[in-house]
């Protein structure tokens, strides 16, 4: 039986904002939800303990990494991702896709080349030819070997192979990727299919697919991804690509195509997405849960999350300090005056100050574990709110000076 | 009323080994005790609460980096350390003046040269010149301003300023080091008492002053600076100048020429030593309490220490095993079977050493953790075997194949 079910109540926001309930065979995840990334097996800095009491219901791990370091044989031999890194919640990994092209293309070009030109990958309609970053060896990933890296990792949920397109992409170049991100989609279901039923006979849990919604910023091409997607047999809907673009109009548009053309029935993953003015966009849109590094990897920088009626400035920053500053240095004060985090509730700002400016180890867990608590707060609030129904209300507060949405 | 207090029972061991209780105004430290060292106001890694659920006692911090940065005055604006860190427990600070020493002197070169020659640190009878390692600013640490900054930074014990003797030294500069330290003794002593009596006005506890053992390697040096420093009116003896030599056969020298001429009722510091082998020399011969780096700093080198029995070669290395080393990739079992560390209770050696492998900071954090509660433990049970007297067939059986001692 596949332990894999999703319930949703849909909130009466026109633009599709819904509130529901994922249930994997490593727990529930209640949606919205931010789901931190834990690139090689670890959220940086962070233990799974800590991951559990800040809140965080899913753990996002990327195949491609894990892949190259430390390998599947090794994950294989515990069992999986769960016993390997000691998490016991749900699990989502990625396909490879995204990460095989990612660190092999130059970015911000348009992707309009011919298919071999890219010196590191290699597309072909089988599958991808890449060069590890590690030590330039040479690799292959198919729609086919994805699904049987993604059973071995044991991950809850997986994501079908596709061809993430490049930012920005010419209309005929987003056609072709798109086509074939379609054809990788059902190779990818066949595979999980017949990988389910071989674990299936050993007694194991049933582990969930998503198929991937791509068409860069072309509406058509969006809309014909989604229902492609929206029509095979997979268990959720994952929206790429949206990520590699540089504009929120752009991820707002993509969200309002494609959304009306999802059903209701299935659990949606936003990919790679989750600055703290995105989250009420892609949650008023109908996004269920989202992976993004923005949280752990600002905390590294020093950039810590703070309300926007502290210090708002009607950009992306005006969410946070950046706690590297001198008017920070003899701030006896917490990050954020009544945030309830450990770090919040054992240290000044003086005292992260000085951790950084010294580049201490403990300052990247300390703003880490405050950035972490800070988004699954807020989206803990904004599942509240759609509860309530005062979602719009809350988003307005928290938007009102942010001209972008 | 001083709020300092040691009590000890010799345990009938002929060098001097004994147990003890050191009472400070913020908690008891049971001796012998090992001491981490969070040289820039932080264990690296690790929070606070970690060190007590390890079993720390006393945290030692570095006067000359906090000096540096944060800077006295944000500490200060604090009321101290304890508040600034976050650590409740007892705290020691050094004098600064090892740091200044060896932060700016080229090390292993015979200091029998002028006074003059050292490039960034100038020497004079009333203090010492130096110029700051972060930014290259001129500094003077003199007995009294160290013993002002010590103060301010409200650790709970003090150590005396003075010049740390490098290695080798000629008998001739060892002398001339050694009589200044006595000096600098003399006035760290008249400033400490005076301060104390204004901190005492405003109700503040008591803050305790160790004097400091120098003398090189040389026996009459050694004997002659125990005996002064013993005569003097402070509330422990500090032995210094020990770690910076090599060989662990000067170290016991040392110890043995200096034990006997110590007061048997105020507590004493060995500076800067503590390897697994070191701890059972130092404790045998009467030292209570031992700040050292190795066991964090192996840690985050992948250095992780296991009992001798596991894998003992008669070397230092005999106490470590490399987890970065291939054998350690697909061991899933602990890096110490049986040990009761958060890190071996909750992950393998295999993934342990995936962290290392891609420089995850959870790996150091992983490691340092497993490291201090092995000191702490061992020293616990060292604790123990005194009070059942079964130290010296414990100390057989951990150095059994080790020839140093």
């Amino acid at each position: 039986m596949k332990q894999f079910s999703f319930t949703s109540t849909q909130t009466g926001i026109a633009a599709g904002a819904r509130m529901g309930t994922i249930v994997t065979p490593h727990g529930i995840i209640n949606t919205p939800a931010f789901v931190p990334v834990g690139t090689q097996a670890t959220v940086k800095s962070l233990t799974p303990d800590e991951l559990s009491t800040l809140g965080v219901q899913l753990f996002f791990v990327n195949t491609y990494h894990t892949y190259l370091r430390p390998g599947l044989s090794v994950i294989g031999s515990f069992g999986g991702l769960h016993a390997f890194m000691g998490w016991n919640g749900p699990i989502i990994t990625d396909s490879g896709g995204f990460q095989v092209f990612s660190l092999a293309r130059p970015k911000y070009k348009p992707a309009d080349r011919d298919e071999e030109s890219a010196a590191l990958v290699k597309i072909t309609e089988d599958g991808v030819w890449f060069r590890s970053h590690w030590d330039g060896s040479k690799h292959f990933f198919s729609p086919e070997s994805s699904m049987e890296y993604q059973w071995t990792l044991g991950s809850d949920i997986h994501i079908a192979f596709d061809e993430c397109t490049p930012y920005p992409a010419t209309p005929a170049y987003a056609r072709k990727a798109m086509d074939r991100t379609h054809r990788w989609a059902e190779r990818s279901l066949i595979a999980h299919t017949k990988l389910w039923q071989s674990h299936k006979k050993e007694g194991k849990p049933y582990q969930a697919l998503y198929g991937v919604v791509q068409g860069s910023v072309y509406e058509d091409l969006r809309i014909e991804s989604a229902e492609k997607i929206s029509g095979m047999d997979v268990d959720g809907i994952a929206i790429g690509g949206v990520s590699v673009g540089e504009s929120k109009e752009e991820m707002k548009n993509v969200l309002q195509w494609v959304t009306p053309h999802l059903p209701h029935d299935k659990p949606r993953h936003l990919l790679g997405v989750g600055e703290i003015d995105d989250i009420f966009v892609l949650v008023e849109h109908g996004m269920d849960t989202f992976d993004c590094v923005q949280p752990t990897r600002l905390a590294r920088m020093g950039k810590l999350y703070v309300p926007p009626n502290k210090v708002h400035t009607g950009t992306r920053d005006g969410y946070m300090i950046d706690i590297t500053g001198k008017e920070y240095a003899c701030d006896t004060s917490p990050v954020q005056a009544g945030c309830g985090c450990f770090t919040c509730t054992h240290f000044s700002r003086a005292y992260i100050h000085h951790l950084f400016r010294v580049r201490e180890l403990l300052s990247y867990r300390l703003a880490s574990i405050h950035n972490i608590h800070f988004v699954t707060e807020l989206v803990s609030s904004i599942r509240e709110s759609l509860g309530k129904g005062t979602f719009l209300e809350m988003k307005q507060q928290w938007l009102y000076n942010n001209h972008t949405y």
